[in-house]
């Protein structure tokens, strides 16, 4: 059904296997610092017009491609869609992020959650498939969804929120609501990866954009064990090829071995990590036992070419050569450690990029 | 000049002296989440005409202590008063935070910048003086400062930011002009400080709130090494007593170990965390060389009583008993992790103040 993949650098280094370079893809890599994608989006008229649409999600979904020397796309969709298949009713108000018309916050309203019917979401398994035939094996498509967790952070406050007041009180008050929101969505989260897995996607990841605003034991209680029940349920293989998947914790790396633990044979493959974690520590930490993705500052590609360079070199650098010491292998996913702003100047991802693949190459070669 | 020292457990558990129970203290416990301090800022007008008039600072000051049997007092004022004092114009707009008029953007704004003249903080240091006085002893009095780093945000960003695009910016692309910024927020904050410990504060905390936005590398260099450039300026002893240094970083758990180091005799004595660290991995990797401060989220106060107490009570048991197995002692002074939310119910500061001191003595005595 789909072409043989010719780049698979990003699959082997989310398995820990060698790579020639390190692979490396964008977080939120089509987006609006390419005029390209603003075009589309225009033509679309909203967010929601975009991602609800094939043609449109996969046209921007390839654009970045077709700029820069990328090693994986990742579908063009948005954390909350599994919440508005709810029927929580997703909207964005322009310049003001994702808002939900119906916020749960009591005891009614939890009871009327539910694992969506997949057919609500099939616009999103429709652009899976659509985007993997475009991208013809030219590198792997990576499916997503956000964690139990930061669903919920959305649902209860009904839409982005500094000091997460409603989800914590709901959280700290009626930890049953909470737990009982968190299993639907983690169920629910599996079967729309899983249904993304059959669509074409090679790798999924599940963002936990709020895992990190949780207090030490309450982020393994209401955050981790809830992406590990959603782990659990994903698919190994799929079409004979094995599917990795990656937790990226925005503000985890305190609890970086607990994310990465292989736990009753569940566990991810590849744990995401933001630029606050040394590359370094996180691999003594975890032992090479998972693969680890990131972890530059979006802002550096604010600073002159010379200054990318330096940096992405560090990143680099602070993770090492793949081959560990065991004579084992260490695998490396160059990427940013959030999405990339919308006022990146284009230019700043092509030397990013190609250092990325320059540098690594010289640190497998020494 | 002032009265003798009624209860010095805060003073004794920052040094990491046996105490009767575990000292608390919130911060922002003078603040709007107090019905009492709302009217006070009523007569006041605006936020810096509260701050800058010596009778309602001390007003707004001493109202927790008449509610709560808080073991500390702090300064009532902003973190932002020195880089006002250069010059840079603060103003609160209701409802959005500070806000400067002069933001520090390009080579010509840094060429302007030098230490303030601490008369433009006399208002300060009358509030000082004037708190410790209408204290009379009952508990010691904190004073302090943003960070380097943290004054740094705000004065190139000239708000608050969620994504700190402008300061790392001139961050990645000048760092001589960032590090120029930082050499004298820090002699400035070094001077603000001990201005404060001669006007009569008994500790002085530096908070650096935003430290933890850093990517880690940059944080050692253009926050930690301005706050170590902070502490070792300041005044160890004043009167004859040891003025206790606290140095909180918002996010910083990643670097305890080296926030608290004591490098060429230099070193805070207690180090503040928010509640994603657990303080007996802190206590683990300090090795009870400083005293802990922390770690209680703030929206566990919008939980019931009973589940105020258990969350406070896992803070309690995560530092453990202060005599470690060496014979020895850690130290830990009871806080929030971040500042106490407006909307917190006034009632619940009562249980969780209570509690700290109930199970920190039943912790003590098993």
């Amino acid at each position: 059904m789909f072409a043989p993949l010719q780049n698979d650098s990003f699959l082997r280094a989310c398995l820990r296997q060698p790579t020639e370079h390190t692979p490396v893809w964008l977080m939120r890599q089509a987006g609006r610092y390419l005029a390209e994608y603003r075009d589309t989006r225009a033509k679309a008229g909203s967010f929601m017009g975009l991602a609800t649409n094939t043609a449109f999600a996969t046209e921007v979904t390839l654009q970045p491609l077709e700029r820069y020397a990328l090693d994986a796309a990742i579908l063009f969709s948005d954390i909350l869609t599994v919440p508005d298949a709810m029927g929580l009713g997703l909207s964005f108000a322009i310049g003001e992020g994702p808002r939900f018309a119906h916020a749960v916050r009591d005891e009614a309203a939890v009871a009327k959650l539910a694992v969506p019917d997949m057919d609500k979401l099939r616009y999103v398994f429709d652009a899976v498939t659509s985007i993997r035939k475009a991208l013809n094996g030219r590198v792997p498509l990576i499916g997503f969804s956000g964690s139990p967790w930061t669903l919920a952070c959305y649902m209860v406050e009904g839409a982005g929120s500094d000091d997460y007041r409603l989800v914590k009180t709901m959280l700290y008050r009626r930890p049953d609501l909470m737990h009982r929101i968190l299993e639907i969505n983690a169920d629910a989260v599996a079967l729309y990866l899983n249904t993304q897995i059959e669509a074409g996607a090679q790798a999924v990841m599940v963002f936990d954009s709020w895992g990190g605003v949780l207090a030490d034991g309450a982020f393994q209680e209401f955050s981790l064990a809830y992406t590990r029940r959603v782990l659990k349920q994903l698919k190994r293989e799929h079409a004979g090829a094995r599917i990795p998947h990656i937790v990226f914790t925005k503000g985890g790396g305190l609890w970086v071995e607990q994310i990465a633990a292989q736990i009753d044979g569940v566990g991810p493959d590849v744990v995401g990590l933001d630029w606050t974690m040394n590359l370094g520590s996180a691999r003594r930490l975890t032992g090479d036992r998972v693969a680890l993705q990131g972890n530059l500052d979006p802002n550096v590609l604010f600073a002159d070419a010379a200054q990318i360079r330096a940096e992405a070199t560090k990143v680099l650098e602070s993770f090492g050569a793949p081959r560990n010491a065991q004579g084992g292998y260490g695998g490396h996913v160059f990427n940013l450690g959030h999405g990339i702003s919308q006022h990146t100047p284009p230019d700043a991802v092509s030397v990013l990029v190609d250092t990325v693949h320059e540098v690594s190459r010289r640190i497998r070669a020494a």
